[in-house]
């Protein structure tokens, strides 16, 4: 039997290592980061964090999807914020805009390692995009079909409004001249645009 | 005394450890990737290697060098091409979107490991992005000083413009449903749509 204080003892551990390998991937990533890498940065030796995790790629994995769920509820909680689909793609660019800018570095890797996943994993998390993806594209092709947005193609307008978000990650860092809310209201302006919103 | 026989194998060389390169970094990343797979990947030993090169950041600093040096060319041709501000960024977008799908294997080790390079080599790069950045700021600034740009931020509005056609670096594979030039054409618009072009 394990006992309640051991079982916050093992949550705290696992968040250790959960934060120590999203340093330690995003700095030398996911190939030039090593088990006993990770297990340094956390305080502790590899032997012991393999009573916590059966490998390297098994965190890589976690911290993907707990990134993509989060994605994807946040995505969904926008929007459903409101029924006007401007109002909606406003708010959903701009959360996820912000977002990418705020936790650019978990972010990079949760978007940048995907081919280091198994197979297994892989598929689980493509799906998780995919969803991201579609609640994008409908929330678009429900724009145009109400006649409030005008673009030829939403599913490629999609996938460059993702793009906008994503690629933020690669390039923000804390010290730049813009804050992720600055980012936000401009791109989601931008977005807007780039639906032809009338 | 090397006779000319002998500077053409060694560029041939060259060549070949070259694109071993990008095959290698591409699908390990620059720190998953050692010299002898580099080297074997040429075919040949990691002592032949060191002949032409010191090490595996000079070659990956040459990948990133020469791409650089490709894209800045590609932007001032494509501006230099018309003197229409929307007929120029529609040619730039299209071009730039181009690349970056075709050649998406080079153009993410271009954009994805400039972590990895010296301070020194780093600061040289920089400088190419940021010509690149500033020739398509420039752009946009005179379109709307011309009257036929509408945008609040000219030099955000430019960010995200690179950021679409980079990001497609990170998500396009010849076997998806769109060609280069489907996803150039489109993007070209929305890039005018971004920025407000009348």
């Amino acid at each position: 039997m394990t006992d309640t204080s051991d079982l916050t003892r093992a949550d705290a551990t696992r968040a250790r290592l959960f934060d120590a390998a999203i340093a330690a991937f995003a700095e030398k990533g996911f190939h030039g980061t090593t088990t006993r890498d990770v297990a340094a940065a956390a305080g502790m030796s590899p032997a012991a964090l393999y009573v916590h995790h059966r490998s390297k790629e098994e965190l890589l994995y976690l911290i993907s999807r707990s990134g993509h769920e989060h994605t994807l509820a946040m995505v969904q909680d926008a929007i459903a914020s409101s029924h006007d689909p401007a109002t909606a793609l406003r708010t959903v660019i701009h959360d996820f805009v912000v977002h990418h800018a705020r936790d650019h570095t978990s972010a990079r890797i949760v978007n940048y390692e995907l081919a280091a996943l198994t197979p297994e994993h892989f598929t689980e998390i493509r799906d998780l995009r995919r969803r991201i993806e579609g609640a994008i594209r409908e929330l678009v092709e429900r724009g145009v079909a109400a006649g409030v947005f005008d673009t030829p193609d939403p599913r490629m307008a999609g996938v460059a409004l993702l793009s906008l978000g994503i690629d933020i990650a690669r390039w923000y860092r804390e010290e730049g001249r813009w804050s992720p809310e600055d980012i936000g209201d401009h791109y989601a302006d931008m977005a807007l645009r780039m639906v032809g919103a009338r």
